[in-house]
C-alpha cells in the first residue's frame, strides 16, 4: 500500500428533510450568501423556495449566480468571483449537481486569488485559500460534495481540465435523496456510470496491496449495479436513490483511492470528448470504459480483471480460461450500461471521426496517461480505443 | 436508510515513516504537549525517542503521562487533566492503542470541564470542548484514532462505560503499519476480533435499507479474515499490517454505521466482562459474538445471517436450508477466531460462573439492550448467552 493522506472533513447531513439544517450551518459562517445554481430545475422542484424560507431576508443577504453550465465554464467562475467581491460574500452555497459544485469551488478559491482562475487548472498549488462552501446536492454522480476536486471547461481553447485543493473541500453538504427523484433517466444513468467509473479508475491500479480499498470499491459497485435499474424504473424509490446518493460521495471522497497510485485513464480520455463536443461526462465514460478495458487486458492485467469479474459480477471462474472470465466481466459492465439506456457508441452522442486523432493527442498532452496510467497509453492507443467506440 | 450525520474530519497520515509529519502537525497547534502512553512498549520500539527527536526541547515542552492501563481508568483521566492545567498544555499527543487514545480524549475534554470526568459517561452532552488531540497509533483495533468515542473504566464501581463527542475527534492521526510489527499474537488476534465486531454490530441492524454500508462492511470483514492469519504468521508483513491498520479505522469511523440504528449487543455484554474481570476487550468480544449470533438467529433474522454467510464467507446457499447456511456462517466465524489462537470459552480467560447473573443484569442496566438491540435482550437472554460460553 502506498503512503497516503486521507482527509474528508465535510460534515454530511444525509436524509429526508435534512435541508432543515441549512439555517444553522450557514449562520455559523456568515450572513452574505452567494447562491449558485444551474438551469433552474431547483425552482421547479421547490428547493429554491426552501432556501429562501430557511435564509430569510431578516437575517441573510442572498446574491444569486444562476445558469451554471453542465461542464461549467471558466467565464462563469470569473463572474461568480466578481459577485463575491461586489457583495462581500461570506459563504458560497452551491445547490445542484457536480457542475454547480465544481464551479462554486473555483469561485470560492478565485475570491482570494489575484490572477485568473483558469491558472488553477495549470497549477494546483495556486489554490491556497477559499471562501467557505456549503452544498445542497441534487444529483448522485460526481462526488464533488465531499472532496477537493473541481473540473472546469474553457470553451475558447476546447479544454476541460481539473484542479483542486484542500481549501475547496465543502464545509458541509446536505444530501437529501428525495431531491434526486426528479433527475431524468438520462442523468440517472449518466450519474451511475460516473460513480462506477470513479471506482474503476482506482480499482485498476498498479498497486496491488491496497486490498481493503478494493473490497470497499467492489461493495459500492455492487450497490450501484443493484440500485441504478431500480431508480430508473421507479424514480421515487427512496432505498434506491439513497444508496446511489451516498455511493456517489463514497466513490470519490478518497476512500477507494487512498494508498493507490496512477493516472485515471478513462477520465483523461473522456475530458477531451466533453471539451470538444460538450457531451454528458458520465455517458462519455460509459462508452469509453469497456473499450479501454479490452484494450488494456493482457497477461499482466488479466488477474485483476478476473478478480473484478468474480467479486463484482459474481462470475464463476472455476475451470475457465482467465481471459474468457475477464471478458465476461467486461461484457457484464457493457450490458449493464446498455440496460440503463446509455447509447454505447460515439456517433449516437454526435461525435464523428473528424477530431478523433486530435482528441487522442490532446488526451496525452493534458495528462500523464503516457507514463503513470494503469497501462501507459500512447496517442495511438487512445485513438484505437476511441475508434472501437464506433 | 435512516437519516445520518457523517463527520470524520481527522487528517490521517498513513504509511511508513509518516511520523515525520509530527513536527508540522504539532507546531501548527502549540508548544506545550502532554505525551500520553501506556506500559512503555513505545520505549522499546523506538517511537518514544522519535517523538523527542521530532519535538525538540528548543521548540516544544513535553509533559508525560505514562502508564495508561488497558481498559483505561478514570483516575488516570483525572491525573492527566490536572497535568494539563499545571503545565498549560496546548495539545494532547496520544501514542499507543485504543486505551491510550480513549484516555487522552477524556483528558482533553476534562480540561474544559469543571466537574468530574466520570460524568461524561453519564451524559455525553457534557463533552462540549476539548484540547486538540493528535494520535500516533501502535495497534490496529479500536478505531479510536478516527472517531469521537471513548470507553472508560471505574474500578471502584466495576463500571466500564462509553462516552464521546465531536470535540474528542482527533485532529490528526499518524498510522504507520510498521509500528504494529511488534504487537503480540494475542493482541493482534484481539484487535482483529475487535475490528470484526465493530463491523458486525452495525451489520446486524433492524434497518435493512443501508445497503452500501453493508457491502463496505463485508469488504472490510473479508480483508480482516484474509490478513489476520498472515499478520499472525508473519508479524513483519507490511501488506497484512497495513490492511489491518486501515481496516481498524474504517470499521469505526462512522462509515458502516451511518444510516443504521440500534444498540450494539456484544459490546454491551463484553463491557461487563472487562469491568468485572479486566479481560482483553477483543477477546471477550470474540468469545461472545458467535454465541450471541446463535441466540438471536430466528425466522426474522435468518435472511440477514444467510447474506452474511454468502457475502463474507463465500458459502454457497444453493438448495440448502436457510438455517443451515446461517449456522455455517456463524461456525466459520467461530473457527476463524480459534485459528487466530483465541481461547473461545470464559473459563480460559479466568471467568467462572459466580458473577454471570450479576453481569447479565448490569449489561441490561448499563445499556438499551432491552429495547433497541437488533434482537432485544433480557437479563435472562444475556445470562444464557454467557452460559453458552462455558
Amino acid at each position: 500500500m502506498e503512503n497516503f493522506n486521507f482527509y474528508a472533513p465535510t460534515s454530511i447531513h444525509f436524509g429526508k428533510g435534512e435541508i432543515k439544517e441549512l439555517t444553522k450551518i450557514i449562520s455559523e459562517i456568515g450572513k452574505n450568501v452567494l447562491l449558485v445554481y444551474g438551469g433552474g430545475s431547483i425552482k421547479v422542484n421547490g428547493i429554491y423556495d426552501e432556501v429562501y424560507r430557511l435564509l430569510p431576508d431578516s437575517d441573510f443577504t442572498i446574491t444569486e449566480l444562476a445558469g451554471v453550465e453542465p461542464n461549467p465554464r471558466i467565464d462563469t467562475v470569473r463572474k461568480g468571483a466578481a459577485l463575491c467581491h461586489e457583495n462581500n460574500i461570506d459563504v458560497v452555497l452551491a445547490v445542484g449537481g457536480g457542475s454547480t459544485i465544481d464551479c462554486s469551488k473555483a469561485i470560492a478559491a478565485a475570491y482570494y486569488y489575484e490572477g485568473d482562475p483558469w491558472d488553477f487548472t495549470q497549477d494546483r498549488s495556486l489554490v491556497q485559500k477559499a471562501l467557505p462552501l456549503v452544498t445542497v446536492l441534487t444529483m448522485a454522480a460526481t462526488g464533488s460534495e465531499m472532496n477537493m476536486g473541481s473540473v472546469l471547461t474553457n470553451p475558447e481553447t476546447n479544454e476541460k481540465l481539473s484542479t483542486g485543493g484542500v481549501a475547496m473541500i465543502p464545509r458541509a453538504s446536505i444530501l437529501d435523496p428525495e431531491y434526486t427523484y426528479t433527475v431524468s433517466k438520462w442523468q440517472t444513468a449518466a450519474g451511475s456510470a460516473d460513480i462506477t467509473s470513479h471506482l474503476l479508475e482506482s480499482y485498476f491500479s498498479q498497486n496491488t496491496e491496497a486490498v481493503v480499498q478494493d473490497r470497499m470499491a467492489e461493495g459500492i459497485m455492487k450497490t450501484v449495479i443493484k440500485y441504478a435499474p431500480i431508480a430508473l424504473a421507479e424514480p421515487n424509490n427512496y432505498e434506491a436513490r439513497s444508496n446511489l446518493m451516498w455511493s456517489s460521495s463514497l466513490a470519490l471522497n478518497g476512500l477507494t483511492r487512498a494508498g493507490k497510485k496512477g493516472t485515471w485513464s478513462c477520465h483523461a480520455i473522456e475530458h477531451e470528448l466533453s471539451a470538444y463536443y460538450d457531451i454528458t461526462h458520465g455517458i462519455g465514460l460509459a462508452i469509453i470504459t469497456p473499450r479501454w478495458m479490452l484494450h488494456v487486458l493482457n497477461d499482466q492485467t488479466v488477474t485483476k480483471f478476473v478478480e473484478y469479474a468474480e467479486n463484482v459480477w459474481g462470475i464463476d471462474s472455476n475451470g475457465k480460461d482467465a481471459f474468457d472470465v475477464a471478458k465476461e466481466g467486461i461484457q457484464a459492465l457493457y450490458d449493464a450500461f446498455v440496460s440503463w439506456g446509455i447509447p454505447m457508441t460515439l456517433p449516437e452522442v454526435g461525435i464523428d471521426k473528424e477530431k478523433i486523432r486530435l482528441m487522442s493527442e490532446k488526451a496525452i498532452e493534458h495528462s500523464t496517461l503516457a507514463t503513470t496510467a494503469y497501462v501507459p497509453l500512447t496517442a495511438d492507443d487512445v485513438e484505437e480505443i476511441l475508434l472501437n467506440c464506433f
